[in-house]
Formats: C-alpha cells, sequence, structure tokens
C-alpha cells in the first residue's frame, strides 16, 4: 500500500460543506463563523468551508479571505478536519490559476490560518495528468510558505467519466518521483455534475442510482489507501432516504456522506455505527420488515406474510404464495427469511468468543442467534448457525475499527456514544481486537 | 478532452442495420434502395449498410459493390449519417483483409459514394491494439484515395470482454502520434456475441442484462468525447419493452439505441425526447404507475394503495402493509411515493426561470411542483421543492441539448417536432440556454 | 488471446477445499484422504488441498508435508485437477516466503506428489506487480526440480480492491518476457476477505452482493484466457440459495463457484448443465413462478395472477392491476410474462435446426416455442418466435460447450450423466456442433 497519509482517520463519515460568503450579509462569513462552532455528532469529521458551487462567482475572491480569517480565529478548537474546496476545472486553465490563486490566499502564513488547515478539495479533477496538475499547485503553496511537501492533504470530487477512470491508476501513479499523489486523502462522488458529464437523461430529473461509479470509487479507495464518500443527498428532508442511502453505501465500503446541513451531519455520524439495541428483520415478500419484540419473542403485524396452524401443520402464506410446510421446512423457511441486526453489544460479544476460541487453538467456531417468531400467533424457535474463522472475525471487525477511529479522534462524540451505548459497552468496543 | 470529432452530431438516438446483399432477389440491393429513402421519424441519425452479421457470407463482396451503388444514387439526399459496418474479427487476420477489400470497394472515388460515407464500423474488436489495426486500414483507404487523414470516422461494437476494457485507455492511446484515433464516433454494444465471449448462460437462453458492461461504455464514451450506443433489441414486437430498454440507458448515459426496423427507429427517436405533457407518476409497492389527470387532480385508481379518511386520521395501505398518519404524515408520504415527468414545456420553463435568478445575482433557487392526489375518492395536496444550482441546470439541459441537436441536425424532422411539441415550445427550446 | 493454457479444461464448476492437517487427529491427514477418494459428480473440477485458511497456522508445515504424501498416494487416480492453496499476502514478505516453502515441500520429486499437482492457487494477491512475485516463486520451484517452465499453473484468489484492478491488466502483462503469467488459470472471488479490505459493512454481517467484483472477475478472466470462479457460500444448508446463486454467476459468465463439501459439490457440478426436462415460467408480479405441465398445458395455480373470462373478454390481474383485454392483447401480455426453460435435448434440437438451415443457405431462421397456459381454469394457446442468426447459435452453445468439456475430462461422470439425460441426449450433445 501507498505510504500511509499522515492523518490519523481511517474513516469519514461526515463531509460537510459551507458557503464561504455571501452577498448582503453584515458579515459576509457568517455561515463559516456558525458551522466551525459545530460540535458532537452534528459537528462533521471533514468541515469543508466550500468556495466552489456553493459560493457564488464573484464571491470567492472574498471567500477564500473569509475563510483564512475565520479559521484563524476558530480553527484550533473545532473537534474535525477542515479542508476547503477551491474552484478548479479540467478544461479551464484560468479556473485551475483562480484555484491557486485561493490557495495561497488560504494558506498564507501571515493569515494563522494554516496550521489548522489539513488539506484541500479539488473539484471537478479530470484524467491523472490533470490530478497532477493540482498536485503541483499544492506543492509550490507548500514551498511559497516553507511547509513540509506532502503536508497538505488532497481530496478530490470524481464528477466524471475521466476522473472515474483515473481512480483505477492511482497506486501506479502514487509512487512517482515526479508528484507528491500521496497527499491524496478523499474521493469524494459529485452525482449531479457527474450526471451532466456523462449525458445521463431521467425522465423525473432524478438522479440516476449510479452504483458502479460508487463501487469504482470505493474499489479505488481500497486501492490506494484512501476513503470514499458519497456526494450530497438534495431531498434535506427525507432522512429515511438519507439512512438507506448511507446504508447501502456502507455495503459497498463507502462510509462516507456529504452533508449540507447539521441535521444531515448527526444523521451521517450515527448512522454507520452499529444499533444501540439489536433487533430481527423479516423479508415479507421483499419488503425488509423490522419485527416487534415482545419480550424474546419478535412479532410480525403485517398483512404480506400470514401464517395458520392446524393439527401441526402450518399454512404459510408469503405474498399470495401458499405454502403448506411441517414443523421443520417451516422453520427452515423461517431462518432464511429472518435476519438479526446485532447492537453493538452483541458485536463485541462474538468479537470476545471468537478471540477466546482462537486462543483455545480453535480456528472456526459456530456463531448462534436464536428467538422465538410469531406470527398470527403461531409461535415458532428458529436457530440460525453461522462459523466464524479468521477472515469472518476480520470482516466483522469493520464497524468495530470504525467506532474506535471515532473515538480516538472525537472526544467532542464521547459524551453522546456513552449516551447512546452505556460506558461499559464503549469500554469494552475500544478494548476488543487489540 | 481529446480534439472534438468531425462531426456535428453529439447524441446519436438510432443506429439501424440494413442486409446489403440477398441471394435469390431481383435487386440484391433492394432492402439498401428502400432504407436509403426512409425520412423523418423512420430515418435513423445513423444508418449502417450490414455487410457483416445482417449478410451471408457469399454475399459480402457483392454487398460492398451494393453499398457503393446504392449511396452513390441515394446517398447525398439521406437526412442521417452513413456508416457501412464491414467484416472484422479480432482472432482472424483473414477477415481483417477481408474488411480492408471492403472499404476500399466501397471508398473507392471511381464509385461517386465516398463523399456521403461519414465512416465504418468495425465489429469484433478486441484490445486496443486491434483497435489500432482497423484505424491503420483507414487511414491507408484515405491514402490510397487521396482523402484527409481522419476524414473517415470509424466506430466500434463492443463484444468481448477485451474490448470492453480497451475503452479505459481510449483518452491515453488517442493522443498518440502514430494513430488516427481521434477518427472514432460510435461505442457500440453488441451483446449477443458479448454473451458468447463471456461465456455466459441463462436457463431460458435470454439475454443478460449487461449492466456493467452498459455503464463502462458509457463511462468510456463520456470519458473521450464519443456517442455510447445500445446493441439490438431482438423482440421486435415488444415495443414497450424497447422504450423501458431506451429510457433504462439513458439512466447511464446512453442515448442511442440498435435499430432493426423503421419501427424501431421511430420508437428510438422519439424516446429520449421529454414528453409532450407532464404527467405524475406513484410508487404502487414497487410498481411505478402512471396517474390519469382528471383537471388538475391525479387519480390512482389501482389497487395497490388503498387509502381512508376517518375524522382526519388516514389509514395508507400500500402492498398490505398499513399505516396510521395525519395529514402532514399523508402528505409526506405521498411527497416520497410520487414523481413528476415533466413535458418539453416544463423544462424549458424551469430552464428560463434559472437563467432568470442567475441574472438577479442568484445562485441557487427552489423548483416547486404542486398537485392534488386522489386515491380512493380521498384528496390531498402536495408540493415538493427541489433546490437547483448550476449544476441541476447543467445536468437538467441534456435533454434540451439532445433536442437542439436533433433540430439542428435532422431538418427532415421539424414537421414532426412541431406536430408533436407545438411552433412556440420548438421555438423557446431551440433558444433556451444560449 | 493469450497462448492457451496447458489445460484441456475450458470450463470449471467447482472449486473444493481441504483442511491440509487438523490438530488432535489420529492421522491429521484424514480429511484430504478422505477428499481425494472422491468420484463422479461428488468430485469437483479442481480439487484444493487448502494449506491457508482452513487449516491452522500452526499446523501448515504439516499440512503440507501431508499435501505431498497424500497426492503420491491416490493424486493419479483422483478424477479432477489437484491445486493446493498455499499461503500467501500481498502485505507479508514473512507469509510469501512461508508460501515458497510450501510449494518447494509439496512439489519435491522426492515425495513423489508433482506429476499429480497440477498448480498452485495464491490468495490474498494484491497488484500485478505482486502476481508477478508468486509467478516468480512458482518459476523457481520449476527450475529446482526440473519442471518446465509454465507447467505449473497458478490460481490466485481475488480479495482486494488491488487484485481486482489488476484483472484489467493481464492481458498487457501475461505477454512478457520476464515473467510466466501465462500459467494463470482461475481467478477466484474471496469475498469475505474483499469485504474486509474494501471495509464495507452490512447491519446483519451478511456479505454484500458485490456484483461488480463478479462482472469485473468474469470480463477478467474472458479478456485473459481464464477462467472466472465465485468465492464460497456459507450457509451450506441453504440448497435453494447456492443454485440461485450458481444460476445469477452463470449469466455474467461465471461458471465456477467455491464448494465447501461434496454435497455443494455435486450441486455445483449439475445446476450449469442444462435441465433434463424443459419447463415454462411465468412472472408472478417480479416473482418467477414454474407452471405445472398437465399434459400440453402449462398451469398457474398462484394466487398473484388472476384470469376470468367474460364473453370473450378476459379481465387480467397481476399484483392488484386489473387490465382488460381481448384475446389478441391477452395472448400478448401472456407471451410477455412466461418463458422456457430448454432441455438438454431441446438445445440440441435448436441446434441441430440451424445447422441444417445454414447448410441450405439459410443465414437466420426463426425458432419457435408454442404452448398452451392454464389459469384459473381459463386456457390460452401461445406462441413465441425468436430468431437465430449466427451470433445466436454461439451464444446458445456455451451450456453444450460446458457439457462437452465436462464430458471429455470427468469420464468418472459418464454413468451420472447418461442417467440423468439418457444415453441419446448425451450422444448427440457430444456430436453437435462438429
Amino acid at each position: 500500500m501507498p505510504e500511509p497519509r499522515i492523518h490519523g482517520r481511517e474513516f469519514v463519515r461526515t463531509f460537510f460543506t459551507t458557503p464561504t460568503a455571501e452577498q448582503g450579509e453584515d458579515d459576509s462569513a457568517k455561515k463559516l463563523r456558525k458551522a466551525i462552532q459545530l460540535r458532537g455528532m452534528q459537528a462533521p469529521d471533514v468541515w469543508v468551508p466550500d468556495n466552489e458551487d456553493a459560493t457564488a462567482p464573484n464571491m470567492r475572491d472574498e471567500g477564500a479571505r473569509n475563510i483564512a480569517e475565520v479559521v484563524a480565529d476558530d480553527g484550533a478548537e473545532f473537534p474535525g478536519e477542515i479542508h476547503p474546496r477551491v474552484v478548479w476545472h479540467r478544461d479551464s486553465p484560468e479556473t485551475r490559476y483562480k484555484g491557486l490563486q485561493h490557495m495561497l490566499e488560504i494558506a498564507d502564513p501571515e493569515k494563522d490560518a494554516v496550521d489548522n488547515i489539513d488539506g484541500f478539495v479539488i473539484p471537478e479533477v479530470g484524467d491523472i495528468d490533470d490530478w497532477k496538475k493540482a498536485d503541483e499547485f499544492i506543492t509550490i503553496v507548500e514551498h511559497e510558505y516553507g511547509l513540509e511537501e506532502g503536508s497538505l492533504n488532497m481530496s478530490v470530487i470524481i464528477e466524471s467519466g475521466q476522473a472515474e477512470l483515473a481512480m483505477g491508476e492511482l497506486r501506479d501513479e502514487m509512487g512517482k518521483p515526479t508528484n507528491n499523489l500521496e497527499r491524496l486523502f478523499l474521493l469524494v462522488d459529485g452525482e449531479v455534475d457527474y450526471t451532466k458529464d456523462m449525458r445521463a437523461i431521467t425522465p423525473t430529473g432524478a438522479l440516476p442510482e449510479w452504483k458502479e461509479l460508487r463501487h469504482n470509487t470505493s474499489r479505488g479507495a481500497s486501492a490506494a489507501g484512501l476513503i470514499a464518500v458519497d456526494g450530497p443527498y438534495d431531498d434535506i428532508r427525507d432522512v429515511d432516504g438519507y439512512r438507506e442511502r448511507i446504508t447501502a453505501n456502507s455495503a459497498m465500503g463507502m462510509n462516507g456522506i456529504w452533508s449540507l446541513t447539521p441535521g444531515q451531519v448527526e444523521i451521517a455520524n450515527k448512522t454507520p455505527l452499529p444499533p444501540q439495541e439489536g433487533y430481527w428483520t423479516i423479508d415479507a415478500d421483499g419488503r425488509t420488515v423490522e419485527l416487534e419484540a415482545d419480550g424474546d419473542v419478535q412479532v410480525y403485524n403485517g398483512e404480506r406474510i400470514d401464517l395458520e396452524e392446524t393439527n401441526g401443520s402450518y399454512e404459510l402464506e408469503v405474498g399470495g404464495e401458499e405454502h403448506v410446510l411441517d414443523e421443520d421446512e417451516l422453520r427452515e423457511e423461517l431462518v432464511d427469511l429472518t435476519s438479526y441486526v446485532p447492537s453493538m453489544d452483541d458485536i463485541v460479544d462474538s468479537m470476545e468468543e471468537f478471540e477466546a476460541a482462537k486462543e483455545a487453538g480453535k480456528g472456526a467456531i459456530a456463531m448462534t442467534q436464536a428467538t422465538t417468531i410469531r406470527i398470527d400467533g403461531v409461535e415458532i424457535d428458529i436457530q440460525r448457525d453461522r462459523m466464524w474463522d479468521e477472515a469472518t472475525y476480520q470482516a466483522m471487525m469493520t464497524p468495530v475499527k470504525l467506532f474506535k477511529d471515532v473515538y480516538a479522534n472525537r472526544p467532542d462524540q464521547h459524551d453522546e456514544l456513552a449516551e447512546l451505548y452505556g460506558e461499559d459497552v464503549v469500554e469494552r468496543a475500544t478494548q476488543v481486537g487489540l
């Protein structure tokens, strides 16, 4: 793997952008001043004073000055990292040169901000040689101001087919002597501009899913030791949709997402963490439904699944298809249909159980989940086993690593974590796997 | 981006293939003569006299002669572009040499066809070095006949894993001094042969979806300034299926498709254009259903969603799951479930509205869609806002750009466009965004 | 395409791993001795004595000795190929050197096993230069023991983003003079470790689908003349799920899968072969349901589709949406909803029919499938045509090629194949397409 970044972060949950200057405001930096005060779950892992799309073109010179001023004043206390976005475009030398000027403005040591600037975000990059131009400008900024080469990070917005392809070349390019691409940090998808670049059309104007782009971004990050972040989710009121997108992203290895409001930051900071309480779900004819816990019994109350018992024989109806089953067949069917979502506590339990088995010389053990399912008043006990070996253990460790990363880097979230999970679970989670 | 193609077209909706010679016909070129007479919506953007798969192997020498003859006679009046397909195979030097001979035949200036030949289509290409062999043969044809280097376009059929990978290398290869790959025009998927090359098996023999291939083709086109076209849809009678495929392709940035009949050409020419009238849809338990407009009210008449009001409380049942909601919750749920498909007129309105806001110094504005939904007699007003910024505006511009491209290049379709949209909308659409 | 492998196999259905040594057993090689006795449908195409994850770290030196011993004793009679997996890791020189030592142990001619060792499986490979390190070690083993260069195959487990990207470079790298990568044989996905490497998280801990990885593996195999194999399916009791995964893989061109038990081997050996009897299916509101044959009539007995006739008019209800249709419209709708899964016999019939047409000078013919569908007692005749040309014929040949490959290489399965299909069908299948 390329040399590790200078960063301690292995995970970034949130990428929060803020306009840098607004016309007609008493204090054009008002929003920046407000954002830099965020703490705890409302404060992002990465804060991005956005001197590109969020700020009107004619306000960007002032925006660059505002960033320097606000970060100089309050950057030292900000709990996350600070990565301003500057202007850039693969097709416009003029825009690229403007980006250099804004970086020189923001990082000028006389402005006293640079110590709390962790890097820059470069939008609209093209192929890998275009990335190198941005890298070179950052190197020039570093030399101009006596900073160590590579000390400023570089994150890019992937919003063109060219840039998507460039992510496949990072391993080959990052080691070369004529660049400092080891400074790369985040690969962030920008789906609106990507949609334009791909010339995609949807009837409603909604964004396509771009699953392949997200996979390729996650893979690019994995191959080059970087972190993948998904683009903005613009329906700000749709909290469920935002959560579902985060969960779908995590299943691709993309554990971070853009946030447009402190409310979105809070959701995006919390969603990738394992839940406080475990729960069972059932696949109700293609829809995943959470079962309601009644003591130790998990109850399905919907109308998409019907179950009836007559003399030890069972009629199970799922979405209009009827199956007559004996008890063992029913049990097997229910094992297939149900899943358990473990709590943080459950995960730590499993980790510890596997570690103990490993110490006792076992390479693989069966992990058991058992419960009682109730549908239409009929109850049936089920049990599912999963074999855990070293690979399973390592793969299941990811949410715990994420938790530890948060815990190590975000002391301002310790109270909320303790409140969420309890002190004891937090303590065990930070100790497991050492 | 590589140098723009010599073409004016930025979009190609239709790629229509015709056999070049048929045994036992009085006039073996009969089908060519018929196809070259097509006009208006039945005439394709790109017409492909197909001297490969559509024509029997022993008829292909005659086929090459027929192409030259028919294009010499009637090519000047044909409203689309003409790109004959010749034989080629990555694994057969004999076939490749035959392809050169056919190109020499067709482009021979003494045959008087070459002025109306826009380029050649090369099937069964392999890796990028194989593409260069075809490019070299076209260069030879150009020199032999005193044509400018690069004046004949080259389109390829992607029907192997090798060729799929080659699309990732185009940007690097197109600028090199020893080839003329800037002549590249269309990247066309050929799913039947691709299925063979991938050794894929489906139980029914139906073609796999090959979503990843289509994404990679669209991305390759985007990165290299080319145009992506999907392969043939062989169930000719399945008009709905063909339309759905075109819509799914457009959402990937693949706005063109192969057509096997003038009927398919007509559908494929019209489907990517915005509809004449806007309409609302609802997600009825996973199925998108168009609502019926009753004046300003949008009515759902199906049985997959039920709605009942009792004393200001609402029972909404979707696919057997019941939700009891107050009015605001119901409104929110319906906003989530419904979508609006804007007409061309609506799109132009939104464009103009955003342009006016931009001139007034605003970077982002909310676009509002409001209507009344009726389900089981219960009516509820809904309203959805979407924030538009410059990126949204640019992305929403794609269907308008497509329309303008059609309008500029296909005067033979002006009457049908005016009939479809009205003169006024056509006029405004051609003016917006200038 | 790169030079063909030294192998006769073009298809590998099964990749069966066995622990090489177990602590506390009388005979630590017991499982190896049992596995090497497998014959017929329970014996895999490729058997993998697994000296990596399946065997505890402290048992692996003994495991390497066991492999040599067991293969020396019984390898000559084993009906499949034998490819031991040794330890390797892209990030650990120590592990890689251990892998070399184990290969030297297993291939030592004094152990008498090497004549029946077909190659080695290298897990946890990284980028292409890491693959070359493993290739070099195998070259060293070959030279050390006087074997021909390239005579030992190399298969890799794709379980990192790096390795996924490396598959795109194989064609360029396999021909280079300083490696022997032509020895490559299988590309095997390893989804558990891949999930870890991608840092992916799912709420239940279930493996993500990784469709893009599987596509890229299949494409990599297609482009480089190799064979794609999917990773382990760890819910061993879920036979239906395993079959569905195999069928989904085949539709991507990935015709092989990892097996953990002889029971899984049997399923995975049989599933890719065409069925003994053809059957019809219907799309019942998104779920594919097999129709029950009652003589020549295909009966739908479920409750997701209702059909009623009144005076020659039909009411068809699918998933709560009602359509009133005349007989022709109903027929068309049913043609859309139904599919036929051809038997081996049917496929051979179609092949022969097309071959006869080709000899008679026809390039394309319509293949017809006709039957009667019965729903709720209402019967309707349907007929579907599909145009076959040379490309269709070639694509439909894949399952027949697979069958022939099995027949040629696995004489121990001849009896079971004859029992499954009948001697006559087997005879015709082995003759068609010659």
